[in-house]
Formats: C-alpha cells, structure tokens, sequence
C-alpha cells in the first residue's frame, strides 16, 4: 500500500471507553483515522441497527487532531453512518475495540464489538474486532499495543477473502502472551441465572446474570488458547448457511 | 412423540402482532403452547441482550386458555427468560415469528425473530424461524398454515443436528407456493441512504434506510427460491468460524 490507509475505527462500549482510546492511538500509528462510535455503552447489542427511531452524528474534538463522531446509535448503526455519510472513500479497513471483555466462542453471536466489524464486512471492508478478557473500566490495555499493530499490518498487507472478518481476543495477562494462535470458535453457552428482584412498588423485575460454560474439548478453540494465555484468532463469517446439512434436509419429506 | 410435545413460541414483532397470533394457533393444533414475546416491536434487534438494565415478565391471557407471557426485553431475552425462568421443563420445540417481512439473504444478521431462534438452538432445542415477505401489519397468513404444519412436524419428527436451526421465509403470494426449497443464504447486502432532516430545534439527524442488493445468481439461494414463489429454508448455524480460511491464516506472519 503506497499511500497511508484510511481506518475507520468505532467499539460497543462508547466513545469514551479507554479501549477505544487505545486503539485510536494505535492506529494513528498505520494510517489516518476517522472515528464513528456510540455516544453511550451499546454492549450485549449484537447486530441491532436503528430502524424504528431516528439517529444522530455528531463531530467531536476528544483529544486530538483527528476526526471524531459520536453517534446515537449501535455500533452496526456507526459502521453503516459512517460509510455511507461520514467517510467521502470507502476505508481500507474497519476496527473495533478494543472490547473490555471477551468476545470468544458464542459470544461472538451477542457482541455489538463485532457487529461493527461484521457490518464493515458485508460492505466488503477488511475488518477486526478485538477484545480483551478485563470487563473492568480502567484495564490495561498498554501490552496489546504490538500485537495489535502486527495483525493489523498482516490484514492491510494480505487483504481478507470476501465474507471473512477476524475475531481477535486477548487473555488477561499482564506478564506478555505465549503467541498468536488462529482458531476455532469453541462451543460454549451461557447457563443464565435471572436475579429477581421487587421493586418499590412492589412489582417483581429481574437482572440478568449468568456463567459461561465451555462445551468444548478442543484444543483448536479460542477459549483453549485463552486459556493457555495464546491470543486467539477467529476468521469469523456471516453467510451462516449450514451447507453440510442441506442434503439432508432435501431428504426430509417437504 | 408420544406426548403433546411443549413448544415455546416467541417473535420480534411483540405479543400483539398478527404474525405471532397466526403462529400460535397453527402450534396449538401440534402440541401445548406458552408464549413469551416482547411487549414492543423489536425489529432490527439482531442478537441483543438486555445486559444493563432490567427486564420484567408478565403473565396475560391474550386470546384464549394458553399461558402467555410479555416481556420487556428482546426475542433473545425472551427465549432465555422463558427456558430458565417460565417453562418448568425444557421445550421440545421454539419457534419465531410469523415475521411482518423478509429474513432471507443478509437479515438472518439483523433479525430478532431468528436471534430467538438460534438462542433456542444454542440451548440445544430444535427451533424454527418464519418470515412473511409482507411487512404490513394486515398481512395474510392463513395461506402459510399448511406448510407451516409440515415444517414443524418434520422438524419434531426428524429433529435437528446440534447447532443448526431453520430459516424459513415465505414468498407474498395469494395464489399457493411452487413448493419448498432447500436453499443456501443468498449474498446480498442493505445499500443505506440516510433520510437527512432537521428537528425543531434546528439540529440534524438521520432515518437508516435502503434497498437491498442481491449480489448473488446462484438459482440455490433463498432470494431466487423467493423470487420463484418458493418457500425458502435454510438450515442456519451460529458456529460462525470460516473453517475453509484457517489454514491459509497459518501462513501468515503472526
């Protein structure tokens, strides 16, 4: 690539998350950046997009020279925005995050960090979600710098097939990674438990809460890798055809 | 089966939508039914989940002697209230909908009415999701009854594999179905033009809309089996791993 690229850069967790933050910072570092990300925390939002309310963009200063726009909506609402009325080109890349939290195996399905990035996919943008295993505010985001930069700069050099978006989680290590590991999304679900709860009105209401469980044996899956401190790597696709099964089902009496 | 098998049913248009009362009486005729729907259309809510605040469940008696329950969240909610909270036993069967418009091609990614149905699947119940390429809210289902039945039984007859639940859309016709078809996801995207306008107050702000684009001619997708006046079903996944990619990542320098 002769010219400096053009990177879009949004997250779910608004702009103002330090994740964002960082990952601003890195990318001012590979190309010149325009930032279009939610005004407030968007998390759990999965592939929402704003069809039944109106929207807001609005361009901020937040700490430097660059572009900057809050917008009022998801973060597959920003990546859409963004391309289509904030950006005068096309960018050469979209990234998302960086998330405070995971987004590995079936989280991937819930994640609004890689919505965006999934939305910049169908619009044929090479794109990344990262995230990080901290759920906290103030985690520290400093030792993903390198790694970031590198799979960002094998992503503008190699291009991604059409259709494929990565999905980069980092392990919650403050003493540096084994590696970059590609994987698999492991098979996982979340077993919810609904905290009740009465109001002072005395009408019941519930928060939802829950633990992750890992179904999943392999040693090729993200949770594998993060759990042996790897940074794992999922390319990631949203054609979610099943294509093994149709020849079964053309079987089935229909 | 020997026994009435227990379906949850569930949709994104909300508990009051023609789709979802359609959709009810055809279960009611194949085992019993409890119902939990959101108390507000949830279009466009892809795989949101209610993470930040909270989410109340009320029981109603809508039409007739069945349970039903309303529910402040999204269909994700829904389906993840009603298997850890309402239904004393797991569900034999979850379906979705009848949806007020398309699924087919790219809106699986933006559907609430197919994240309720892969939240079922990812709970390892066999689930089905039903689309009507009609949006308005005076739509006539009662010519998709017949196959609706079909589909179910065979889906309670044969089950589904682990991790794989159906996409079904039908085509707006008054006058029969081709037939159904197994298909593949059609690749195609939303083309946004963003509706600009200026509120009282003087401030911008934007309506998302669009028009979609099929990129694909493959006479195997659900566009074409749709545009052919065939039902559509496309066994969907939420393993969304591109699997095909993962050993060319290898060879990159990571």
């Amino acid at each position: 690539m002769n010219k400096r690229p053009l990177i879009l850069v949004t997250n779910d967790d608004g702009i103002t998350a330090p994740g964002i933050r960082k990952l601003i910072d890195v990318m001012k570092s590979i190309g010149d950046v325009v930032v279009v990300a939610p005004d407030s925390p968007q998390s759990g939002m999965g592939h929402a997009i704003t069809v039944d309310s109106t929207l807001t963009v609005d361009q901020i200063k937040a700490d430097g020279e660059q572009l900057e726009y809050k917008c009022s909506g998801t973060p597959a609402d920003c990546v859409k925005l963004g391309i289509r009325q904030v950006l005068k080109r096309k960018p050469d890349l979209c990234v998302s995050g960086i998330n405070h939290g995971s987004n590995a195996s079936v989280n991937v399905i819930y994640s609004g960090t890689m919505s965006a990035a999934i939305e910049a996919g169908i619009e044929g943008i090479p794109a990344i979600g990262f995230s990080l295993l901290d759920y906290s505010w103030d985690a520290n985001f400093d030792n993903l710098v390198e790694d970031i930069k590198k799979i960002t700069m094998n992503v503008l050099e190699n291009g991604l097939p059409e259709g494929i978006v990565l999905n980069v989680n980092f392990p919650n290590s403050q003493n540096g990674f084994e590696g970059i590991k590609i994987c698999r999304q492991a098979k996982g679900n979340w077993v919810e438990t609904f905290d009740k709860r009465v109001n002072p009105m005395g009408k019941e209401y519930y928060w939802l809460s829950g633990k992750f469980e890992n179904m999943d044996k392999g040693e090729d899956t993200d949770i594998w890798a993060l759990d042996n401190n790897y940074i794992s790597v999922v390319p990631t696709q949203f054609d979610m055809t099943a294509h093994h099964f149709i020849q079964q089902l053309n079987n089935w009496d229909l």
